[in-house]
């Protein structure tokens, strides 16, 4: 058990953020993460880093905040925050998040609306800078396996269970992972390769309830699993990680689209999610659980209600494997197609990253304060690329690549 | 036992930090302490916070810390700590600290140097400056019964028995905790009223091998629990509490002290610690147990291997009734007279509290980035008070108050 805790953090640590020596290696987890956080922190100095600084987060205290502060602070970031995030920038420091809620339904019963949002927008605009415009820290996430995430999923908090999936989706159970997770990413990269080689002019997916369009840019780029910050250092963003994702241009996204997974978002589960598009943007918000949120999560900002990424995945992929649906979305948008509203992936896009707000959205690309995942894959959904002249050419059929 | 927890947090929250509607409120913690650190966030809100803020420290990133970062880095303060408790005094909040170490000899088989050196030195002035000189937020320090720190004492994880003794000490076993409280708090006002009658010039430890004068400033006056900020909030900062303190002249202690209890420090248990002092300055470290631990912090900085507190305790305290040796400071230094190395309470120093540094040494008063306490009173050390004649007047015999 503690091997195999140890062997994980390493992973994490030089797969993953592939900490450099000398680096501050910043981590975020909930406090029920502490086992694999002090192996995270032991494997960062083992690593070189200097200084290994963490940051818990408690959703109980969140919760309390949410229901307890004032309207104003809903949004407010908290200069402490703001502070660490830009030393890290500023340092070119390392971060590892870490994920696998234990209660991702806390928020059932608090008002939706202000859970949407309440999110430190100041703090969250500049971590996504940093993390995917400038790209000046390398950063990973990962989950870690507890009684709470496994009781969400099996009905009982079976966590050698859940540990054997987490072992066989970020290739644990390899006996090289390093080396499991090299070829991996080739074949990845191979696909995304594939991808641009047609230089489709949009995407389609119809079936099971959805018939959704979305334009791409002509100077986008699909991409996976392999970052390279500005400094060019390699790291992996997303452990597991099976999508190939772009930038899609934001204001031309047509019809609508059904979730077809749970989405476990800010302590509430949001089931049964369908989102209507006019014109790129969002204009109907309809769900059998969660609504609110989702609607408030996207008026925060004008980007909020238009797409930042589209992802495709097939139902081949280690985690589709598993049959498993882990109310996480880092495993869940990794056995699915999905799309994310609000900020744009710009290092998809040639040149975006140094741009401003204002040079993105004139040529299509999106920026918010939020990026919001959610699954839009399976069997029933066919996936085609449109090509210029209008012709389908089929990408996904039965959660198959046919491409 | 909820219930109980939630009486806890609001004693502490109402009584300990007297938390103010609108005032932000800091929590520190560990990681384990968090189902009481929820109800203290409740607790929070329900008094008015505008946010509670909690600061989670994990004692094995630590020692991955001390293990494993590089010597430059043993005295650093990250920038947005610093940056948090500049906001916390500018904004005139509240704190509640919260120990109980579930692990308080986790750091046996580290390097005691480095154990002992490993503090930021900046944040710890800081904060020192705000809490007992400029006085500029309302804090408390509470503690949080847990399975390891239970073990610690009984030899067995038996939380149910720790609870029933915390319950005594902190009076939430009165039908009126609160009145319980106040009525507890004038009588260890009285006492220290009784001794600043005497004006004694010295106070004078003898037995049990320890022989020690403790040189009185002539404008320095006992204190007992109650605390109030510049701007005239009152707070209890320690639950329990059962001392009368006071800073004495750091110049004139001279002579030989042995502790009574063994110390929790800094993750290490520090057992039989013999301290010779000569012309006020500790000038002799020795420990059966974390002697270099011990050593390392007084000699961090010129005032640490100094005093800068003097308390009076007797065995007839709610702490001293169990019988219980805690490993736990906050309680074990209200069950036993005890003296602090480093930072004078400067607030018992008539008009310390706004001078310089330079200001309180020319009269007296030590100036230090650390405060350790530790205990030096059981029934074999007999307590004079030492008038300006030279006469010897019994404070303390058999460990009961005869003053």
């Amino acid at each position: 058990m503690n091997d195999r805790l140890e062997r994980y953090a390493e992973l994490a640590v030089r797969i993953g953020a592939n900490v450099a020596p000398g680096q501050i290696l910043a981590v975020t987890a909930l406090v029920e993460h502490a086992p694999f956080v002090r192996a995270v922190a032991r494997a960062g100095y083992a690593a070189g880093a200097r200084c290994v600084d963490v940051n818990y987060v408690d959703s109980h205290v969140r919760k309390a905040f949410i229901e307890g502060a004032p309207e104003e602070l809903l949004e407010w970031s908290p200069p402490w925050k703001v502070t660490r995030q830009q030393y890290l920038g500023d340092e070119r420091g390392a971060e590892v998040s870490i994920s696998g809620d234990p209660e991702p339904n806390l928020l059932a019963d608090v008002d939706g609306d202000r859970v949407g949002r309440a999110m430190p927008r100041e703090l969250m605009e500049l971590s996504g800078r940093m993390m995917l415009d400038e790209q000046l820290i390398n950063w990973t996430s990962v989950s870690f396996p507890n009684a709470g995430w496994a009781e969400t999923i099996f009905g009982e908090p079976d966590v050698e269970r859940l540990w054997e999936l987490l072992a066989f989706t970020v290739r644990l159970d390899e006996p090289d992972p390093v080396a499991a997770w090299r070829e991996h990413l080739d074949r990845l990269t191979s696909r995304a390769a594939a991808l641009n080689e047609r230089r489709f002019d949009a995407l389609h997916f119809h079936g099971g309830g959805t018939d959704l369009t979305i334009g791409l840019l002509s100077d986008a780029s699909f991409e996976a699993a392999r970052f390279h910050t500005s400094w060019d250092r390699e790291h992996v963003p997303n452990m597991p990680t099976e999508e190939v994702y772009v930038a899609p241009d934001f204001r031309r996204t047509e019809g609508v689209v059904r979730s077809t997974r749970p989405l476990a978002l800010l302590g509430q589960l949001v089931e049964g999610l369908e989102l209507r598009f006019q014109g790129g943007k969002i204009v109907d918000v309809k769900a059998d659980a969660g609504e609110e949120v989702v609607r408030a999560q996207t008026q925060r900002d004008e980007g909020a209600s238009y797409l930042g990424e589209v992802a495709l995945v097939d139902g081949t992929s280690r985690v589709g494997q598993t049959g498993v649906v882990f109310y996480n979305t880092l495993f869940d948008e990794n056995a699915s197609c999905h799309i994310a509203f609000g900020k744009a992936i710009t290092r998809t896009v040639e040149g975006a990253g140094t741009q401003s707000t204002e040079e993105h959205r004139a040529r299509g690309v999106n920026h918010s304060s939020v990026h919001t995942d959610f699954m839009i894959g399976n069997p029933e959904v066919a996936v085609d690329g449109v090509t210029r002249d209008g012709e389908a050419v089929p990408i996904l059929r039965d959660d198959r690549w046919v491409l």
